[in-house]
């Protein structure tokens, strides 16, 4: 009954960060690199199916049954990442989780480094967002899901998987929320959607290439609920709802982004591990987090951001 | 041992009916609305795998997954339809059990209502079919599905899901029987179907865009065998037949479908919860029902069927 | 969506009987063995989970990791038996199969033999014993069940895996029917048991030994529900009745049994392979059967029954 | 994404209960009854694998497969409880939650009935056993359990599952806890146990009918942690600890107890459905309920308590 | 723990073939037809999940949920090919398996009929295409693939899944291996593909469309690594990678190729049937055999190649 | 498609081992401790279920969910081992693997430490106890196992799970090799085992309870295959044999063991993780090594061996 974790030995995160195995071909040290990979395992606020909190785990063991070559950005992942390890999260405390979320998101944009993140449900992101929005006044966020996350509050509670995107809206500039592949909501939520955001719904790639000239030059945050693929592709989910995405239009749509804007920051949520044993889910994770990471830096080399 | 049901109130209906749960958003009572939802949980001429018998209480359940709105039809599911819960099943008596779907389509359409059916293997659309073809003479019936089911018998018997639609071909008019998205049966069966019926291979919503002109002021029966989904989308199925539509095609037609045509009743049939552990064969079936329903209502108040 | 049988080459079973492979070492011919093993995959009347039609062919499989050699019984199974295959069930017919069942057992026990049964739910037990029964009149039926299957009708149905014991205790003589292992029933089947049964509740070894030596001289019929096992033994079965025996005290209790009493026919019925996917429940059925068809033979030559 | 809850009738509990199904033969109105079944869906101070929010509800479909009498007390449990529902739980918050559950308990002890709970984690006990320990200032608590579950903190949080039982210690008389079953727990748990509490490892039925005769007269809470079982009996727990109890024994030391002392409240806590397919974990729990019941009713009768 | 085979009649084979059930509708005798299915049950060089062994015997189990008529031919699949059985394994021990693999495919091959191989993991195919490279000297081999299969070594060994097409291009002669499909690999692989080979990635059907002119007249090997497709439709392989073709696009590719070009051998490999327990990646097998055999007779028919 | 192993810092060994996680509370060192436990994650000589490869890592996994604390010898695991991580193995070379483990056995023997081995399929045992056997000339081997192990051969291959113990047999003395809980094996075999080895079949504790005073002052060898287990308890493993021991029995011969024995190595093998969901055949594992662990320092410690 007790966790054993093998605290990491950066002194700043080592109270609240244990490692216990690496994504494939992570960096040796922290400083080694810009871009930092961090596993937020909170799972507490999912009404439906608890389980994200194994996500990062999971995916980690799954990205050793990928190569570490991209084929679409003719490079390979190798050292340009720095894994962290897991959040050790107050189990069953949402307020403290999010305070532990957003002080480790801050040191880590400190040090001038970038963060991919892997949830956890989707409530993760906005601690991590926040830093990210008081860090660059006109950040942009790009939301790929099924549901609109728009919720004032969910069962009486502010802070859950169904308001987070309300929760960044409110803290981002105005018209800079754009939702795609949305395909489930409430009524309310798609009313406010199409008065203050951007939403797309059902596809992806086709709405993403026609505003992607709009973001040139923007800071942009790319959160990824995994449930905006459909259910064959991603079973491993809190809430499967059908009339999803392939997985080819996903691959399609992140390679578009990474090649054509600026992305600061990302973050792969809501994958599911248990409700998946043919463990897709996590392997297709795994692969977007490969060519973000891939992307990313490509993007930073040639285009000098 | 004992199978404890809590009997439903109506009286006329309390022999044979079961009810332990609700579909979402269900009215409270059986004259509050005139569609009303029926579980069929008869399986035993499953001459594969048994198992969806379990369907109407698995798919009642992941109903409280979904969101009550549809963004299609930009309306809620709330209350327009009453849920009477499950036939009671006499358990390997295939004679009876018909007699039993028969009774009770023809009370309920006595009483001026619809009725949207949850199977249970294919054989249910029999007897329910029957009854509306006794009160709509013109009546069409389209089949969503991988199979023909248009054999003369099956293992010597004439009643099985593999001869429902050859069953419901001899009650209605010719040339009234379509099917779509059919991609297996013997070459006796595609021969039968080439000469008697309207037939559209492997795909749906297309050859339904063709047709659906001359389904106009026509009364509808739609029978959707989850199977005609790929098993990628749809495992949960008592014969997986590789090659199907996905998801997306088939919430576009049921669509389309629903704000062109008057469909006067309709089924979901052939889920069979107990050979998928992702539970998306029920979540997708869940979806259609909402769809229908609302579409179902719509239809009736827009076109005032 | 074809059943495409491989028909044996006996001619006076051919139209009813398939047979895909066989039970490990099974001789060639039906003529080389006084000992024949029959599939009766007939789980129609299950009011529960079916699947016990998938049962003989999963044990069949199972076998194969057995050895072919008894420990106990310091003997070998090789060719002491003939796999017949499984009959041909008219799915969903419940009378046609118990026809069936009894023209197939009533041939074989015509031509010399002893039948070892496969299940199916337990009714198929029926028709089997009601033709021991009608060869010798002395039957004894001894009951290894979590259940005592005493019902009169179950769900208004007189055929039934409820009832399979109570229409069996109809046509053998009064005081012949022994229940071990039995935990769960309604009140009015533990009165009947306790009147005209002999019952021994949750467990089977210690009465069995205690009662053994009554059984003398007597021709015996086996019946072994599987869930006389506690679930953690056979977790795949109709009804998880918890609080059952061993493994252990179940091997030990067939071999006193088979050591000391004339078995004349034996069947193991209730395996539901679909919802145990370690597959133990299947393998000790197959390592049942093996004991029970050396333990047979053994006690044919040893004490020329 | 939305929670479409049939509340309850009873006005007083609305506000926070929820109820789609109800355990098998539960009394249709809370008045009927004294003794009251309680869910409390709480699993988000889980620390390893979460999912006992299922329990509750998955152990009422279960108790559909039980008969509804008990051989051992030659009782039926028809309506001798009543069935409230779950506890409409705000997902990961625990603070909230509590207070719930505590509100709860004290109008249902205030209304002189008696609760039987079904968890969720190992802390839904706590609240519950503070109401009871406010009512009964002798109040003895029996712990069937694999841990401890002593500890001061746990994750740096004081309310866990880890610490439930350290919570009730410290709101009982000294020398009040009683703990069977133990075979894991820290250094410093073991001595505290050995110290302040009886405790007694590895087994249950002995160690209670030795002490049985010394709790004759008091008031007596039972907290059954399933885990206590082996993971062959119930894989479906949080922490799976090798070398536990069989389900013989527990229900020879559950029938033993309810025998002969005076048990004024129970729970079943730690059943977490989704990682035991076989559904024998909930199946076992169901019958513990179904005895649980029929013999606290029994106690009351015959013992006038 | 023995394995108890049923050794098939044919002298020459029967020291290293086993067969214990047959793909439905099988020819009785060798001599009957042209066509020859093959298991080939190797799977110990897989370095991440093994379990292809059990594909040939799986994929012969679903053949008999398929209609035996192919709506695209026209035709059906009756005796026109005779199930060989499977060769007997030296488990873990390679050189003797593609010795054994060699001599077999040798053998059938001088006896002038063809082969349709079932896997077993990729590296069967080799000792396969071998024997045709000195038949057909032109020949050209089609890999439907996920991964390049093009290294040299692998874990410092040579024969392996992932070199396989590496050693098959050393064969046969430069220029004649055509890879469609592809989606990973390391960077050597790809520039050695691009270099070398004709490789296509992504799709498969519209490449092969634009070459398939270029093919006309040659001997063409196909074949079929499951993992083309993308894990939704074929999750029970050994490397799942996420972005493949849909089933649909693999039968319309596999049914263009039979209709236009002479097909002379062809295998589907890597099914993994443990890792799928919807059993679906083995029914598309299953129905790619269908479609192969079927499709090879009416090219040998029509086309008098 | 890469295994991106990170590979430990230790020189000498650093070819051939991996290391991507620790068993809980390993020392950091291998300098830091006299025991080192070791991954053989070898099974391609499976003739039954591969998949004991994935034992090592999932064990480890496992050892989290566990206390540090054995109330059995009151003492902790912490840093009393150092884990090695896994050896690298040459899928499908039998010869060449166990080349590699004798060779890493040989210099960790040298090194002055002792062997805790975690399988893969039973044959690893083999090459670690002949390093063993070369160390200690009156090495006794103890077998808990379901199977004998001691056929000269397997399908015709000499090293085999099948033929381990008779390899050992051949390189200890005479009458060192006691086998306990065996159950199954062929005629052979058991006419061997009685003639020349100590055999107990089906109970593991009692027999030895009788033998263990003989084992004083030797240096004892224990291989543990998991199947000694009733698959009710281990259902994880190769070849599942009913009619087992409890882990309780096992727990306690273990135990007893240890405290009276001077056991010089041990090993886990044949537990396969894919065949059990539930995790408890690798839960019970890490328990076992967990209980050697800490009984061979305590062993070490108090008896001065």
């Amino acid at each position: 009954m007790i966790n054993n974790f093998m605290t990491i030995a950066d002194e700043k995160f080592s109270s609240i960060l244990s490692k216990t195995s690496s994504f494939f071909n992570s960096a040796d040290f922290y400083e080694k690199s810009d871009l930092v990979l961090l596993g937020i395992p909170m799972d507490y606020t999912a009404s439906n199916i608890p389980g994200s909190r194994f996500a990062p785990k999971r995916i980690r063991e799954l990205s050793y049954t990928l190569e570490n070559y991209s084929p679409f950005f003719g490079d390979s992942i190798d050292e340009k990442f720095y894994d962290m390890g897991d959040l050790v999260m107050p189990w069953g405390n949402t307020d403290k989780s999010i305070k532990f979320i957003n002080e480790t998101a801050e040191k880590i944009l400190c040090d001038g480094k970038k963060i991919i993140g892997i949830g956890g449900d989707h409530l993760v992101s906005y601690p991590v967002i926040k830093q990210y929005a008081l860090k660059y006044e006109d950040l942009v966020v790009l939301q790929f899901d099924a549901h609109t996350d728009l919720r004032e509050e969910w069962n009486n509670e502010k802070y859950s998987h169904a308001t987070v995107l309300r929760l960044v809206y409110d803290i981002i500039n105005k018209g800079n929320l754009f939702q795609f592949g949305i395909r489930s909501g409430s009524k309310e939520e798609f009313d406010f959607a199409k008065k203050h955001c951007h939403i797309y719904t059902n596809e992806v790639y086709e709405p993403l290439k026609r505003v992607i000239g709009s973001l040139a030059g923007k800071h942009v945050y790319l959160t990824i609920d995994i449930d905006v693929l459909d259910p064959a592709f991603a079973p491993g989910t809190g809430y499967i709802e059908a009339g999803g995405i392939s997985s080819k239009e996903l691959f399609d749509a992140v390679s578009l982004l990474l090649s054509e804007v600026q992305v600061v920051g990302a973050d792969v949520v809501e994958v599911c591990p248990p409700t998946d044993n043919s463990d897709r889910t996590s392997a297709i994770a795994a692969k977007l987090i490969r060519e973000i990471i891939i992307g990313m830096h490509a993007n930073k080399k040639i285009k000098n951001f």
